[in-house]
């Protein structure tokens, strides 16, 4: 048995920080204490949080963790980056502001960048939620900034979505277009002092009632100022009734089995390209075929449907069309 | 041979427009034409244009185009959107200002949205371009949001990237950071009426001293204001003289060689994930690994090793590690 993954289960906080590390890294190592810890979770809650820039998520993440760190629980916290070559700054401002939990040793922070990712959440993300609830978390939070792909990504690893908005962003209905409103638990409109927070709250509930969805969940609208701290407990208040109902419902069970089911498939993209990347080194049939595309005797994708047509794959690959 | 890549190669408008339109929806039938289609290609030049929101990118495209519409050459734009859930609104504004040459038969604008899509250019643009190149474009511009991934993977598609930056954004260290400098053939500070125009410029030449590349082509740093023009007569002899110094230096038949072997390799994994997508319906197996992953008897990855590593695939592939 996989030692790192015993000293986890021991309750060693330097076992977690270790094996986070190895996460990160893709230590081969790590994947074999994976297949221990998998076992041992389930525990933990896990709340994501997205929005677009400057709606204040990481103040939101920041408050929430002082007030469940009151009662005691332990709370994890991974920030989730998008690292834009033309961002950068901005984002490391955000991070400053956590300074005040990093000594306390109930609470870990990790921040992941998604750089040379594919378009959803990076899978490390969702090992990480995984190390930190077999290590004794109990609160679990992922922020993700919502550029491109991965605020929607957010629903394959969190028990509650919560969506947070900002008056000064303009047209409510812009800003919930595509795919938003089918992922929130829970809307919050912070900056609530700002001129427009109760005017955006009323038209997201408007269009939450337009909705063709009929969910056995009312999303609940909140009002916050994440600054003062105002909201704060309701929205805490709102996380529990959501895990309540998921708990009671069913949901709960269902959300994560999907979850890992997807994780399953996005690992064996990522293994296949891990596979093909090497090849390329490797296999001279490969290599004689890149030489043929790039000297346009044939194109790019005709070429890609002839080479895994090839014997390179079994039949039941090829006839799956 | 395909009737409408036929029709596209005898000079019909009509059929450019219906060839990109059945790329955009996938249709099969665009394959067979991209065959054919494929082997008349490489007289157009493309330009690509990136940098972060609001530095001006769709007014500079828009201020080029009319420049080389004057010297009566053909023009094709493809802008390639991200679709954020958080954005919509100003993109569509930017795109407005496109309007004066939608009217102009010489000129063919077509917007692509990333929604879905994997971190790097879509796939489609890359056929979009080989579509305008056979159907005798002369300069092809290609303009990307810097957001995510797709920024960098302009240098999938572009013969020269040109990178615009904002003299308010910032920091211009930060601006550049995380592959920028790898890709950028020419630099534009553009609004350059605005402050920090000329200490951004003076910036980026001093970090491009710095730079441990030491390239045959220097990139020039152009200071340019697209609303009124300035600089854009200049912008367009430093393109011409980036095509002269690629052509004589053998750099562009690299360039455009290294292109086509990515898209390959790009093809490749998006077919084996279409595949993979439909056996999750049909493949007894695979729905069997699923239940047990979402039943916590194996952890994902460890599952998705294990039905890779099955017979379902040839010892190649295997042994590739």
């Amino acid at each position: 048995m996989s030692e790192i993954a015993q000293r986890l289960l021991a309750g060693e906080q330097r076992a977690l920080s270790r094996l986070i590390t190895m996460l990160e890294r893709g230590d081969p190592a790590a994947a074999d204490a994976m297949k221990v810890v998998d076992g041992h979770t389930g525990r933990a809650y896990t709340v994501g949080i997205t929005g677009p820039p400057g709606a204040g998520k990481s103040t939101i993440v920041d408050q929430l963790t002082q007030l469940v760190r009151k009662t005691g629980s332990k709370v994890g916290i991974i920030a989730v980056d998008p690292t834009s070559p033309f961002s950068g700054g901005a984002i490391l401002g955000d991070r400053i502001r956590m300074q005040r939990h990093y000594l306390d040793s109930g609470v870990f922070i990790r921040s992941v960048a998604t750089r040379g990712q594919t378009g959803g959440l990076p899978r490390v993300v969702k090992s990480m939620v995984r190390a930190l609830d077999a290590a004794g978390t109990d609160l679990i939070l992922v922020e993700t900034v919502g550029v491109g792909q991965t605020e929607l990504g957010i629903i394959s690893v969190a028990d509650t979505v919560l969506v947070a908005l900002n008056p000064e962003s303009g047209d409510a209905i812009q800003t919930l277009k595509a795919g938003v409103m089918e992922i929130a638990d829970v809307y919050l409109v912070n900056k609530a002092d700002r001129d427009g927070a109760d005017q955006m709250a009323t038209a997201i509930i408007g269009m939450l009632h337009m909705s063709t969805i009929t969910p056995e969940w009312s999303p609940p609208v909140l009002l916050t100022n994440a600054q003062t701290g105002q909201g704060i407990e309701e929205l805490w208040v709102k996380i529990q009734d959501h895990r309540e109902f998921l708990t009671t419902s069913g949901g709960l069970k269902d959300r994560r089995e999907t979850q890992r089911k997807r994780e399953f498939l996005e690992a064996v993209e990522e293994v296949l390209s891990q596979r093909l990347r090497n090849l390329v080194e490797n296999d001279p049939d490969l290599i004689a075929t890149l030489e043929k595309v790039a000297g346009k005797e044939t194109d790019p994708y005709s070429a890609a449907l002839e080479y895994l047509d090839s014997s390179r794959f079994s039949s039941d690959w090829l006839n799956a069309q």
